[in-house]
């Protein structure tokens, strides 16, 4: 039978309890398909400033480079908040994601029949919608130099970052978009803020030349206000959309945020090689933490996309989908997509019967 | 009687029909309180790239900055949309902001009663948001140098923007914030990306040491990822936001179509001196263009901001609200907010019942 090594990083808040559950989850599904894992849980986040003094631990790190795949709770809380930057949690994350080199970020937004009242939209316009955001994470605003504090020619003091994407790291990123947008409807939107940026111009004509290589994609182009507008508007207009750092980070929020279920959602981070990063978009909840209230079904789901892109073991990871989907359908609910007349459970109750319909 | 130079620029696509409706009501409500205007009528954008080969001739700014206050249609179309960078209409409008030096863009988004049903949000989230977005209009990564195209030290293609702020380009548009909080509900929250930009790490000092100047303002912090989903989640928490620049740009928008009728916001944008800009929020609409189908009531609505916020002129400014309010209420609708049971009319007929109402 076969084995992988996953690494988890419970994190800080409602991170562990999650993660826990998803273990459980992860584990019964690669069993019925012949899959073993080797779990190997490490500090990171809050949780590792408070053990070592550092958000990312070297040995975190290495361990989840070693691994086959890494499987993330959530990180941060108010205790770290005022740090300095280079001791924020949230810095550990950037650390891991610059590591691991996964400059692929894939963040799935869609309204589940069962679901649609939990949407602040009008249920014509939410339901329906099924879209995914391809955020390029490695690069632009979060990582470019010159960065930093310092004063302008007029002897003010400034501070500054540096927006800018080189030929291949658009190239790598449209192409993961083109791909994607092909295994789904086939169309294809870039946002970009075209009309001002240059580093958005360079992005749009590199974007245009890599479309080339899928002539049977649509490739349409949006300026990132319209874009924001636009999923008020009319989600549904969309299916896959590709854009930069900070304008994913914004966009894939309002997106997910327009599913009504923050809580269900969940992420995939990929690399050129090695082991991709899987984590729910949601945060850690600190006020809920440790209350056995948290949704655990973003992570669940995180974990059936870290057997997918992953691993390529596509069948467990649908046999994970499917048990979430038979779970909400007999009619369990945690507090944040409970609905009058369903099953409130917690977060370890829900688990236990997730791991039934698997 | 008191008389006011404007300068009108009506633009491109549906601006000349917007600004010739909003021009007669100014004129009406100014007559009315003892206030006569005179007008100048410039090229800019689209029609002054025809006319004159650039998008904001000298002579467009130079009368834009000799008079009282500037009115704007909208500006751009598919006709100029490839045009390289210099030659965009665009860059007409990023110049004018510069040149006027009207750095503070202030874009209300409220739901009227009346047309609570045009919002995709559901009813009961949608109704009595009354928000006002109060944007950086002229520094951050818009305007930060350097920016542009070159090659990195691996010999990569790229393109790049500098996003920075001075202290007191931080400083002067807090204390707008903070100032129209204070008239407001007295909430004011500061957007920005503090765990991970070091230009917003030295927004938010900026912001926090000039809340000390306004004890009796209650300041929060969000960042920007969570203010474009809570935005959808419950725009009724805001009431005045503060952000930067390309922040603004986005969260502006996405706030215009929560309120689900964006052919009815104005926004006004402020220097410390010299004449303000004031603007519709929506864009040209080439595609209706000269068929007498726009909506003029965001431009009427700009009309009064530049007297309330231009010239001090209150009294005639609530006099064209008001108008607005009484018409909407008689039922007449353009297409782009009708509903059932009211009366449809068109951008002129739409102008003269509200000149009844005035
Ligand atoms: C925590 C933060 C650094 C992070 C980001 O901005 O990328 C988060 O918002 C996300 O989207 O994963
Ligand atoms: C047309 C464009 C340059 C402009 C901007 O980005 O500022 C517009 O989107 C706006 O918000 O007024």
């Amino acid at each position: 039978s076969k084995s992988y090594n996953i690494t988890l990083l419970p994190g800080d808040g409602i991170g562990p309890e999650v993660i826990s559950v998803a273990k459980k989850v992860l584990n019964l599904a690669g069993s019925l398909e012949g899959v073993e894992f080797k779990f190997k849980e490490m500090p990171m986040g809050g949780a590792a400033l408070d053990l070592t003094g550092v958000p990312l631990p070297e040995e975190t790190l290495n361990t989840a480079k070693e691994s086959d795949a890494v499987l993330l709770g959530a990180i941060g809380g108010y205790k770290w908040d005022k740090n300095e930057k280079h001791l924020k949690p949230e810095t550990g994350l950037l650390q891991l994601r610059e590591g691991l080199k996964v400059f692929a970020n894939l963040r799935p937004a869609s309204v589940l029949p069962e679901l649609v009242d939990a949407s602040t939209l009008k249920k014509e316009v939410a339901e329906g919608v099924d879209l995914m955001v391809v955020r390029e994470l490695t690069g632009g605003i979060y990582f470019g130099k010159p960065r930093g504090f310092g004063t302008n020619e007029n002897g003010e003091e400034i501070g500054f970052n540096t927006e800018v994407y080189a030929a291949y790291e658009i190239d790598r990123i449209a192409r993961i978009a083109f791909e994607t947008a092909r295994k789904r409807s086939g169309k294809l939107c870039s946002v970009d803020k075209a009309n001002v940026l240059e580093a958005s111009m360079f992005w749009r004509k590199r974007v245009i030349a890599i479309a080339a290589e899928y002539p049977d994609v649509e490739l349409t182009h949006m300026y990132v206000d319209n874009a924001a507008m636009q999923l008020v508007r009319n989600p549904k207009q969309f299916d896959t959309i590709v854009t930069n750092n900070i304008f994913g980070d914004i966009l894939s929020d309002e997106a997910s945020m327009i599913t009504g279920s923050i809580g269900m959602l969940p992420s995939a981070s990929l690399g050129e090689s090695g082991p991709g990063l899987f984590e729910p978009i949601h945060g850690s909840a600190p006020d809920i933490a440790g209350q056995d209230k948290a949704n655990p079904l973003a992570t669940i789901l995180s974990a059936a996309m870290l057997l997918k892109y992953g691993l390529g073991e596509v069948k467990a990871a649908e046999r994970i989908e499917l048990a979430v989907l038979d779970t909400l359908s007999r009619g369990f609910r945690t507090g944040d997509i409970y609905s009058v007349g369903n099953k409130l459970v917690g977060c370890k109750e829900m688990g236990e019967e997730v791991l039934k319909s698997v």
